[in-house]
């Protein structure tokens, strides 16, 4: 039997896993695949640590050079993770024209276009599965099963972390910062948590899907993304009162053309394939599927204009299920190697003409406002001016009685509208003087 | 831009579901693919026919072998469907090396082995995706996916029309009859509706993905299958009573060494690899994410070793969707023609030892049972004896007040046991004089 020999960079959690898999599944992958892989050199920092499983002696070093160099390596696995190193390390891999296997999301979403090119340049593959969603094969799915299709709209519950505060906060009625405290403990957030409760780790994670799905590598910068530090239990609670609830979405939506209930349409996006990239905590039916994925699930709401509505759920991180999908690349580079195909599927293929990612601004959502006013008569016949200005529909409105106080909440459901136009109003109705605090703002994601 | 020429037998719903895809997103795929892909013949049984999307006039051909054995013809589409002159279709173009995809899963289910040999023998390559599961990619994920993985459990909603049955049934309270008489007319259940609701559409797509989980062709009789005429209004009011929903699941199941609570352990089983594959109506918790899969949909649940658990839904069948999967494999196929790799994937690697079906008489499931009886003293003690002596423990009694007439409902939730256990002790029961009609018994599927 053909064999392929891989070299890895990196032997913390998801390398520990790699190696506990291959050596529990190693021989299953051969028979299944037809090709023997060997795990032949391990690059790690010190030697002497104590690693969940322990690596073979003979396996490691401390030179990263000495793996990637390796005449008779032929993949190499990055994970190291950050965007200093490991980018060094794989562009001297690529430079090799060795096979990259990565898991690094922030690495490719600051420099994908950079190693998409080395790559190409060098007649080498890079294949990063496990940089979205570790066990869901969603990259897979995305650029092969649904190959035949356009998609109209990705809704993606992509980070663990705020996946599993905002399940406690929903289930338990408890205050984001108590949750945070709590997850901190557990080691289901990290200290500080902001890669992930700021949204940026699902920012990293849903601008590659997008970049998959409509052909263009999109820049982080140009991803509108909101944590979700601004969700309390109060919305929490008026949320699900309202048949909704909150969860942290990675949005990717074809933005041009649709013509909303009111009319709105945005010329200046008729010309260009607008696509909206966002991140934000939205409100969502409960009703829906996605509503249901709880604690630190991950999951991703596709729809294709063939195949109609499909959802992906899985473990979005942790040792095992990153480890999977990392041998699930291994496992296509080396048939690929086998076949003499190295490239069969390109890393990254720009293929779109005049898309873009549609500025925030632009886009048409729906919203929920929630206001902190002073009990007394006036106060919404002054904020529903302003939306009317704004030619912002009211659907609802809800003040609750009980509450004491020199001040009560005042929530409106509103109808479409640009976020322009949204932003602007708001601003306004933060000076009125019977607004006692900032507006407290999330879109409503229908998911239609 | 290289080009790959299709043929199509077929152009009934699902072949004029890919020609109306491939005229909608054809230029999008071959700028993804980097390979032009083109429909050069269709093979239909009438030329005058009107169909959902008309074939130019220049492709029609009533003749299959025109469109197998032309020489520009490099992947072959089988849409036929059935096992007669499909196999035979399957089987020429195979002869002459071609890549054949099919969705053709009954096909499979009875001749899998003798296609898969042929493709080996002549070097030929056979996709088959769109087989289970139409739009879910359920095959790739499996197969690529998930190849690092030991599959110890997957449950499949994986028929659409006892699954739309079902939901009105649960949501309606409505009887079987009813609802399946008005499928029929809605178009959702065919006349005569036994493939579906006899549950051998959902062993076909069961025992394809049993085989590809465990490495053996898993024959078709060895698949225990009921359907769900069996499932009535009472039943499934009950269930939701106490906390189940009642579906129609397609079970692959890791069999041999599970020791149960009560200590039963099968030590035939231990020198085999023993897989429990089976379709029958099932009682899972309400709160599983699979009971949340309504209406026409499909959804596959998968617990692996290493990724840990995922879901994949979608739709199951219809024109376009089974059009989406048609075409991912006919960009496989595209993909390894372009790079020389024909048989990068082989259609199917029988690689497992001493794997076998485990017989549903040694399998040990928890089980549901409603009785008609008599409305007398003595009655649960004489039905409890039963139970006790096969060593069927009991874990509750439902005995609902307010039922008129004769006889009574008796619901009894029974803890793990044999199959043949239960059926030894069922065929006792129902000799009882007091018990009025034959016992009612499903599984219980805790999905755990």
């Amino acid at each position: 039997m053909q064999q392929v020999n891989l070299g890895m960079i990196g032997a913390g959690t998801v390398g520990s896993g790699v190696f506990h898999a291959l050596q529990r599944n190693g021989n299953l992958m051969a028979d299944r695949l037809g090709v023997k892989i060997s795990l032949r050199k391990v690059a790690v920092k010190t030697l002497g640590k104590t690693r969940a499983h322990s690596f073979p002696r003979s396996l490691l070093t401390t030179d990263w050079r000495e793996v990637v160099n390796d005449p008779d390596i032929h993949i190499i696995i990055e994970l190291v993770g950050g965007t200093g190193v490991a980018k060094t390390i794989i562009l001297a891999a690529l430079e090799l024209g060795k096979t990259v296997v990565t898991a690094n999301k922030a690495l490719l979403s600051s420099h994908g276009k950079e190693l998409f090119a080395a790559a190409a340049k060098h007649g080498a593959s890079l294949y990063y599965e496990a940089s979205v969603c570790g066990g869901i094969p969603i990259i897979k799915s995305l650029r092969e099963g649904f190959v035949a299709n356009q998609f109209s709209a990705i809704y993606g519950i992509v980070n663990g972390t705020c996946n599993y505060i905002l399940t406690r906060m929903k289930l338990e009625g408890a205050e984001f910062a108590d949750v945070l405290a709590d997850a901190q403990k557990l080691g289901y957030a990290e200290t500080p948590p902001d890669l992930d409760i700021d949204g940026f780790d699902a920012q990293h994670k849903i601008g590659i899907l997008a970049s998959l799905a409509h052909g263009f590598w999109v820049d982080h910068d140009d991803i509108h993304t909101e944590g979700i530090r601004t969700v309390s239990k109060i919305d929490m609670q008026f949320a699900q009162l309202l048949g909704y609830t909150i969860k942290l979405l990675g949005i990717v939506k074809q933005a041009n053309g649709a013509k909303t209930k009111h009319g709105i349409r945005n010329t200046k996006q008729k010309t260009r394939n607008g696509v909206q990239v966002s991140v934000y905590p939205a409100l969502i039916p409960s009703t829906h599927v996605l509503a249901s994925v709880n604690q630190v699930f991950n999951a991703v709401f596709v729809r294709g204009d063939i195949v109609g509505e499909s959802l992906f759920y899985g473990r979005g991180a942790g040792r095992d299920a990153t480890a999977s999908a990392v041998l699930s690349d291994v496992a296509d580079a080396a048939l690929d190697l086998k076949n003499n195909a190295k490239i069969r599927v390109p890393p990254f293929v720009a293929h779109a003409k005049n898309a873009c990612v549609t500025p925030m601004d632009e886009i048409v959502s729906r919203y929920y406002v929630r206001l902190d006013v002073v009990d007394q008569p006036g106060v919404l016949a002054k904020v529903a001016a302003i939306f009317a200005a704004a030619k912002i529909g009211i659907s609802s409105v809800v003040q609750p009685e009980g509450h004491e106080g020199e001040s009560v909440p005042l929530i409106l459901m509103l109808h479409d509208a640009p976020n322009s136009a949204m932003r602007k109003a708001l601003a306004k109705i933060s000076k009125l003087p019977a607004v006692k605090s900032s507006p407290v703002m999330f879109r409503v994601e229908s998911l239609e």
